[in-house]
This record gives C-alpha cells, structure tokens and sequence, in this order.
C-alpha cells in the first residue's frame, strides 16, 4: 500500500527544481511590509498585463461554440477533425509540403504535446538530447517517462546557437530526439536558416528525430525570420510542438499541436499512428468547444493584431536591454530576437553579498519585491531568467529596483 | 530513429480493443443503400440526443468566466484554488468528513484522472485489480505505464457485485490498486453501503488502495442511493475519481478530478504530495475559464435539472428493459439502477448464423443500422453493452430494430 515516491534515480534530483515551484518559493520571500507593488518578471504568462489581450475574433469563437451547443460532447480523442484540418493548412502555409489533417493531433496546451512526443520516444535504456539552458518540463517529463536526459549546451556568444559539436558527443545509438526550442525559451534567440538546417543534418547522421518545439512561433522581432523546423522534414522526422498560448495570448485556453512534419512518412508506418492513436484515448485533451472555435481564430484573426503583439514585445525586449546596459553587474550577451524572455549572465565579482542567482533572486524578492527567475531553474547557475513580455511601465520601474539592488549590494 | 511500438508485451493485445475503434469499425459497415436512420446506442454521450442538455447555468458561468478576461492565463497545473475547494465541497456533502481543496486535482475529464492515478501507483512488477466487465481506458492506461492487469469479475446474478473472492485470489504484495466503477459503467449497477463497506474491508486485508471511478455519481434511479466510496476512507485510503461529465451533460468540457479521500493521511505524506504535483506539471490540464466556472455551477445548479436528468435516465431504462423482455435471444440479468448503460447476455443458440457478439453487431449495423457495442470490447464475449441514455422515442424505435433483426436471423 504505497505509491512510488522515485521516478528514475539519475533524473529525480535534478528535476525537483521547477520553474513554479522556484517562483512559489519567491514569492512567499516578499516582504510584506514593503509596500512597493509586487513586479513578477519571473513566468511566461502575458495575460497578467493588459496591454496583452487575445484578440477579440477568438472570445466570440469561443463563445459561439458554446452558445451553438454543438460541441458539449465528446472530441475524438486525436482532436476534432475540423481543427486538425485547420492546423494542418496553417502550419503548411510556411513549409515547402503540405501537412494534412492526419499529421495533427490537438493537445491540452503545449505542455501535453511534449509529453506525447517523449512517452511515444521512450524505449528502454532511451535518452534525449535537451538544451541547457531549456525549460524544465521537458527534463521532468523525461523522468516520468523513464527516458535518461543529456544536455547540449547552447552558446551564448553565438546567439544562443546549438552547439552541434557538443549534440554529436553526447549522441548515441539509444539517442531517441534532440529538441530544440526555437523561437527559444529561455533564450529568446531565433534560429536562421542554415543553422537549422546543419541541426537537421546532424540529426539525420546521428540517425535520431528533431522535437521542435516551436510554442513561440513567429513570435519574432530581430533580424532572423521566423523557419519553421518542419521545412527540413525531409532530411529528418520533425514533431513538432506547438499551441494558440503565445501567439493567440490565451495560455489558460489550453489548446495545442502535436504534428508529424513529416513528409518521408517515418511516423505515418500503421503500427506508430495505432500507437500515438492509442496514447491520445488515455489523454483528457481540450474541450471539444475550445477545439471547435480554431478554424475561426486561425482564419479571422487580423494581421494587425500579430503586428500590434510583435510591436509589444520588440519594445520591452529594448526597454529591458536599455536598462540592463545601466546594472553593472548582469550582462546581457544576446540581445532577445523572439519570445517573451532572455537570460543575462551575473557577474558575481561585482557583488558584496550574493554568493548565486538564487542568493540574488531570493534578496531581491525580499528587499525590492521583483520576481526574477534565477538561471539554475533553466539549468544555467549564476544567470537570470528575464521575462520582457510584460507593461513597459512596470518593465521600467521593476528593472530600476535591480539596479538599486546591485548598487545597495556592489563591491566596493 | 525509431518510434517504439510496443507498449508491455502482456498488455498490449487486448489492448488493441478499444470502445471507439469499434464504434468507428461498425459505423464504416452501415449500408449507406440503406435508408434507415442510423442510431447509435454504443457511446455514454448523451449530447447527441436534445433531450440531454446541459443546464443554462453552467454555459453562463463559462461565457462570464471568459467574458471576464480573467482567467486568460495560466492556471497552477493542480487546478485553480476556488475550483479544488469548491469540489472539496461539493464531494464533502456524502462524506462523513471534510474533504480540503488539497485533496483535489483538476483534470482534463475523467479519463486524464484514471491516468494520474494508474501512473502515480505503477511500480515495477506492479499489478491492479479491474472489474470484467470494465471500462477499456484502464487497460489501455495500464499497458502504457508498465501495470500488469489483472481482471476480477462482476457476478450479474448478484447485481454486478465484485467477486471478492476472485479479487482475494488474484492479489499479491504486488497489487497496487482495486478498481472499481460505482455507478457502473457498463452495467448499470449501484452498489449497497454493506456492499461497499466489504470492498474497503476487503483492500484493507489485502493493503492495497481503491480507485472508485465515480464518473457517474448521483445518476441512480434504483432502490441503492450513490454511496461514495469515500465514506469508508478511513478503513482503506481511496482515490475518487469523477468528472462534470455525465451529471452536467458536459462530456466535452473536459473537467474531471483526481482527489484523495483519506482521512488517515496516507496520500499526504510529502514525498508522495510532491509527486502528484509534480506529475501535474507535465499534464495540460483544462481551460483556466472553465476551472473558474466551476464553483458557481456547482452552486447554482437547480435541484430540478438533477432531478429531470434522473426521471429521464429511468424512463430510458424502463423502455429498453421492457423492449429487451420482447427479444428472446437477449437476456437482461439485472435491470439497472444507475449511470447510462446496461449489459445484456446474447443466447446465441436462438439465433441462426451468427457467430458471437461482434458478428451479431457488425450484421446488426449493416442490415439495421443500429449500433450496439459488442461485450468484447468490455470484456464479456457474447453479451452487448446497451446505452440507454438517449431519445425515448428512438430508443424505442432501435429496440424494435434488434427485434425484427433477431427474429430473422432467429434458428427455427
């Protein structure tokens, strides 16, 4: 009578760090009696600002759904086909083939597209190539999934750029995926063309698939379009991962892809469709009126909506490095092309008392009520998270308090 | 790069059954010369019939939460506070002890639940108890997260009671859970607090834990009121699982719970809180909008609506037993008491050429147009799963089909 408290011995520890449960600690570390007004740039969620709404096409979608009374049944389980057809048409609008309805399955949010594509990896004695810096739930979900994680480092002074030489030492022949996340989180970088195409080349020789986790999609303002991993679909298997959560502002709808760019047809053999069918019945999915109103958002939603968003974020991303260039003591090596967050490297020889980013973050919760989420939660120690989607006013003035932090806190 | 196909060697064949593969096979076999109606009686959605709706309520409390533009965002991946402590109360109503809002886990429907809970007790060489026949999402959820399975019957002469002895034979140290489904899915029965309580007495001899599906709680129109298995948390910790699915006609809005009830603690211990969290961070969970309705729905739901989905489902039992009664070669062995479906045995010594179950629902679906979910597909060869909640008036007109269907193939 017990429930098994262990996941897999050499990915349990690491993976007790959570970006939540960091930002929960940090929180409960405010001062109370400080009266200035809490400033979380610590988590990717928009929607606490009001300068970031959905637009308005995709409420009334919604809404009409459910007034329709059409959809308080059951989806199949792989997603309505309606919505598969229209993800599919959306996705294909950037690759070089067309996607059909039957490469889409429609997840609970990206997050679930992530445990999709590592449960139906998994093998035994499996592992699975992660950036570092990355996003934790990958690393959880491996544990979960009993799938051994190793990390490729990406560069800093390369525009964050996988460091394919590290990607090819760590790869062997139980390697099932090497993900990478583009429009990056924690990053912000966005990969270029040939980048992504020399990722898809080393894939294809390590004989392993890409997972492409692209949640950020075309949420890009930097020089670099936004590519699509898919276009290199011919040269290596791509799942990509996606969801209406950043681009569409709505990450509480809970409305994801998991799609198989994929037109060699690798994923299309019978026994895989029968297998990753059979892991969508035991999934709860979206709610089928949520799944019904996508065609409409993907079709009506107005370009200057997009433009208005990407607008949003090119400015808090300079506002946010036109502050950083006055604190000493963070350096930011790359400057953010896409996403809604960056990472800057703490220079601890400037500082008096802080022995690391949590001992940095933790003090400032304290003493200047700003949520910042120490770099170790990514897998980079002595970095910060920055998220810039976030009012510019509020951007400002949170930034301001780091800087008096650091000089209330600078060597002499 | 290959994706693994198989899931456990034990499993994965009968697991190859599921409810809507049939479904879907028995749909494509419907003579589309015919011009007959097609009515199905093989799926527990009764949105497909006008006469289940959901109440006005519940659709205005989800309009206002995302008219509100409040619940956009993010929502903690165990659910929204209000939403776990408004269903720790509405739970806490049968029980004879306070649920609190950190017994209960949001989830995307029931289904994401019975994998919280199978993924959560899954050990190596573990082992769980389902019912025969059963509902196959376990099955199917076992044979991905490694459980072995292992199947006690329900004794239809005995109102679908759990053979406890089966049970005592079948469990070992390694047994992980029991499962059982009250009210029963597919049979229709409702269990008795005596009956109940030797299920509890019976888990606590064997140390192992109950997982009380109870997807179709409170829809009991029999002599047996709904007794939550919950009651007896203090004699064997028990996890209950249910959903706004059936009782609020809303299938597809995929709002379940996973929710301990365990008044001695046992799933409290930090190492396991910790894990149930965690494996909630990998999960998508339901749209935040439609968490933040539920405390009002469940609040404002008028007694009226329940009591008119209860009328309704008795009628519709009343019709297919007494239609059922005028086809000799099926047999009812217990008229039911609750949920949505009933389980009839085939006499296929009256019948002429057909072969068993799936051979009397294929012909079935093809000549008639009528769909019915062949036994097997739950786990009882030769019998038929029944779902009666639908229109009277084709419910009748289904029936009346089966009849002509049986007589002409009927054995002179």
């Amino acid at each position: 009578m017990e429930i098994n408290t262990v996941t897999t011995t050499t990915n349990y520890e690491a993976s007790t760090i959570t970006i939540k449960g960091i930002l929960s600690l940090l929180m409960q570390s405010i001062d109370d009696n400080n009266d200035k007004k809490v400033i979380s740039l610590g988590i990717g969620d928009p929607t606490v600002y009001t300068c970031f709404r959905p637009p308005r096409v995709a409420e009334e979608a919604v809404i009409d759904a459910i007034q329709s009374e059409k959809f308080n049944g059951y989806a199949p389980t792989a997603g309505l086909l309606q919505t598969r057809r229209a993800i599919a048409e959306y996705l294909s609008r950037d690759l070089p083939y067309k996607l059909s309805s039957d490469d889409v399955f429609i997840t609970s949010g990206c997050t679930q597209a992530i445990d999709v594509s590592l449960a139906m990896l998994a093998r035994p004695c499996g592992n699975i190539l992660l950036p570092r810096p990355g996003f934790p739930i990958y690393q959880l979900c491996a544990s979960f999934r009993h799938l051994e994680v190793r990390y490729y480092d990406l560069l800093p002074e390369k525009g964050w750029e996988v460091d394919l030489d590290s990607v090819e030492s760590l790869a062997d022949q139980n390697t099932v995926a090497l993900v990478i996340i583009n429009p990056g989180n924690p990053c912000g970088n966005v990969y270029a063309y040939h980048h992504l195409e020399k990722i898809a080349e080393t894939a294809k020789k390590l004989r392993t698939v890409v997972i492409a986790d692209e949640v950020y999609g075309h949420l890009v303002f930097g020089d670099n379009p936004f590519i699509p991993m898919g276009v290199f679909g011919s040269i290596v298997p791509v799942l990509t991962l996606g969801s209406l959560a950043k681009r569409w502002i709505v990450p509480g709808w809970r409305l994801g892809w998991f799609v198989t760019s994929d037109p060699c047809g690798m994923f299309r053999e019978p026994k895989v469709v029968e297998r990753i069918k059979k892991y969508f019945d035991i999934l709860g999915g979206p709610a089928t009126f949520i799944q019904a109103s996508v065609p409409r958002i993907l079709e009506q939603t107005q370009e200057v909506f997009f433009e208005k968003t990407i607008d949003m974020l090119r400015n808090s991303a300079n506002i946010c490095c036109n502050e950083i260039e006055k604190i000493p003591c963070i350096v930011c090596p790359h400057k953010p092309d896409g996403s809604m967050a960056l990472m800057v490297r703490l220079n601890l020889s400037l500082l008096e008392d802080i022995s690391d980013d949590l001992d940095f973050c933790f003090k400032l919760a304290k003493e200047e009520s700003v949520i910042l989420l120490p770099g170790t939660a990514v897998g980079l120690k002595d970095w910060l998270r920055i998220t810039f989607a976030a009012d510019p006013s509020l951007l400002e003035e949170a930034l301001r308090r780091v800087r008096s932090f650091s000089q209330r806190h600078a060597r002499n």
